[in-house]
């Protein structure tokens, strides 16, 4: 197999951990192909900024023109981020006949289904696998490891950011989440504006990509009931603890009964022994249930220079085996091919069913239990456990775990309450995911 | 995309399984495929025996001349196992100009290379992923996913029937081998002769493969250290949880500094915080360490129907969108292509440095202990932590946790202490497997 032409658009931290995974790993690489991989173009807004060892500067242009003309060039790969520009160089990669590699998740959650399928107009492979969980090759499995299997759920730890500020509340108690926040901002971990990671917004992004290769099924970000993890406190880390669960920022897809799908993205309570809860600080993982090969679960780091890169120069070589092949297009980027993906049913979040952890916020008056269990009750909501924290000062923390009720109930129940005069704070309700 | 026509070469427990599969996975897998996966011929010795409700028995024969003269019969799947007649068959196919999948680790351990030599020689595949950890998709990973990184080291649970016997040697303290194999034998999760198992053949034959994927190495089962779990007393398990270790079956294939393989295949202490503790019961999982994509784990069912039919059912939809294609061929089967795989240096055992638990077995007499440390220090073992249990009864049992030393000197020094009279029984000798 001869050599692999790139032009590369973005060259910031991704870009250079790839011309350095180039480097690195060229003898593995070649072993591997049959040939190595060339990068012909780069382009970057500033051209004269210092882009490390690997990077010759000379290459470096602002202009991609050159690069969609070269007809040596087989590969675009598109790791500059935002949607506008990155939708316009994609779009003319592929009216080009070049195949595309991106990890742009915002570009494909937002404007996916169009380019699929004007890749496929153009018989051109688009390929995202560093699009989800950085390293772990959770696009790669899902398309091609598990395209014999019905997949029945889809539950994830997919945002980095999230994950290691819930594993620092947990490693040190009392510790907030606006100072955890700060911390990991000061550690490079959180973006200064850290919304789209800490409100739920990116691992959004990446369920919808996930639920189409699961189930087929096109989602719009308006389909994904997203809540972030903002909401949590030291004290219900404190209590799910006590309990014998941990927080865990999950992403969930799966199947229900009536076929619509359930898709959401909060934090939630996972049992201590549970696969997911062993995912620590800056890992990703994806916890798959197959109705045939049973759980499958894959971790890694989910973002940085390195693993990034290696999913992006992975996927450069599966298309270009295709290309060495003349077969591109030879696997349904989406998993499922264009005819079959659908618009699901989407389960209204008042139907969805689980255990919640409840902890009121109340006055330290007598009938006040009483009342929240009676509230709950009229809402066939039953309680399985209850905690109430010493009574120094008020607001008391009254903390319950339900048994399996309707979020629809529960909010009903939670709505009655909370207009109490003996309820002093609304009241802090989370989700336990059992597997 | 057409159909895939394929022929069953085995219709035992997996056969069956896939047969399920096909019913019940039907429309995924259209949705996926753009067609369907029809099953024209089922070999098997015996033709009259009941094989559950999926299985059409006017087709099952014992003679597969017309299966492999067919030329309708894109795949030849082998699920027979055993290696003579498998291999007489699996060449038969290949030399036919049909693609194969098989499930056959052993075989692939013993002829794998010739027959891999054969594929690319009739420019059909050789696909194999059910042959490692069964549902866990490691050998599309290690091939495809991680293709772009320079991979350090590859440390999995890979023996279901090991993993499950430990496990329950954990959950159930002062319970022996004997008895646990016992339990697992009469629980289906041990075979009536489980040498293979826990003798670490079984968990060898499948170091080869992905030593091979990881390494572009070419090994024999000569070249792996094989330990079973056999050795593991109900007291080491102990012990090692006293210390904060678990006891896990691992298979190791890591790169030496001096460009050497170290491979092994033996129980070992793994930090009771470490991915690889958590992984319970017949589960599997391999833990991988690439130089840029830093660590990647995958876990899942290592054996059974379900899990190993899903695997060989996405092997048979990867080689029939290969088909397809017209791309049989795309990837090389073992990773590196052919010219790039080579007879590695494997490092002796002596040279391997790691930090051991050492258990002895010694007279309740003063001055054993100092002859121990004394025999390590000549040897320049250097001891951590020791324990000595209550002198109730002898043998009293020391333990010593060491720092890293090479096993070289930790068997000299213990040759000498062995030989001592106060020493009542051959010391225990366990490999701490730092991450």
């Amino acid at each position: 197999m001869g050599n692999i032409r790139i032009g590369l658009i973005g060259c910031g931290v991704v870009g250079q951990g790839l011309m350095q995974l180039l480097h690195d790993n060229a003898e593995d690489i070649e072993g591997r192909l049959g040939g190595r991989i060339e990068v012909r173009h780069i382009i970057a807004r500033d051209t004269s900024a210092p882009r490390g060892p690997h990077v010759d500067l000379a290459m470096v242009t602002g202009d991609p023109s050159a690069m969609f003309a070269d007809p040596e060039v087989d590969i675009v790969v598109e790791i500059m981020g935002g949607i506008e520009l990155a939708d316009a160089y994609v779009r003319r990669a592929l009216e080009a006949g070049k195949s595309v590699v991106t990890a742009n998740k915002a570009l494909l959650a937002d404007r996916g289904h169009a380019l699929f399928e004007l890749a496929e107009k153009h018989g051109v492979d688009l390929y995202y696998e560093a699009a989800v969980a950085g390293g772990v090759p959770i696009i790669r499995v899902m398309r091609e490891a598990l395209a014999s299997d019905r997949i029945r759920s889809v539950k994830g730890i997919i945002n980095g950011t999230s994950n290691y500020i819930l594993s620092r509340m947990h490693a040190e108690p009392g510790l907030d989440f606006a100072d955890a926040l700060a911390e990991a901002q000061q550690k490079g971990y959180a973006e200064a504006d850290p919304t789209l990671d800490v409100g739920g917004g990116d691992a959004a992004h990446k369920l919808t990509l996930l639920a189409t290769l699961a189930f087929g099924a096109q989602l719009s970000m308006d389909d994904v009931v997203v809540e972030g993890i903002d909401r949590v406190s030291a004290l219900d880390i404190e209590f799910a603890q006590h309990f014998g669960f941990v927080l865990k920022p999950l992403a969930v897809g799966q199947r229900q009964a009536d076929g619509s799908l359930d898709v959401r993205v909060h934090p939630a309570l996972v049992d201590k022994n549970a696969p997911l809860a062993h995912v620590e600080g800056a890992l990703n993982a994806v916890y798959v249930q197959g109705h045939t090969v049973g759980p499958v679960m894959l971790s890694g780091l989910g973002a940085g220079a390195g693993p990034t890169a290696a999913s992006v120069v992975s996927d450069i070589i599966d298309v270009g085996r295709n290309l060495a092949s003349q077969a591109s297009g030879r696997v349904p980027e989406r998993g499922f091919g264009a005819a079959h993906i659908r618009r699901p049913a989407v389960q209204p979040i008042e139907a969805h069913s689980c255990r919640f952890y409840l902890r009121f916020s109340a006055r330290d008056r007598s009938g006040v239990l009483g009342r929240i269990a009676s509230a709950l009750g009229e809402q066939g909501v039953s309680i399985a456990q209850m905690e109430q924290t010493g009574r120094a000062q008020e607001p008391v923390s009254v903390v319950m775990l339900t048994h399996p009720a309707t979020e629809g109930a529960v909010r009903a129940a939670l709505e009655q309450i909370d207009a109490h005069e003996d309820v002093l704070r609304p009241t802090c309700a989370l989700r336990i995911e059992d597997a």
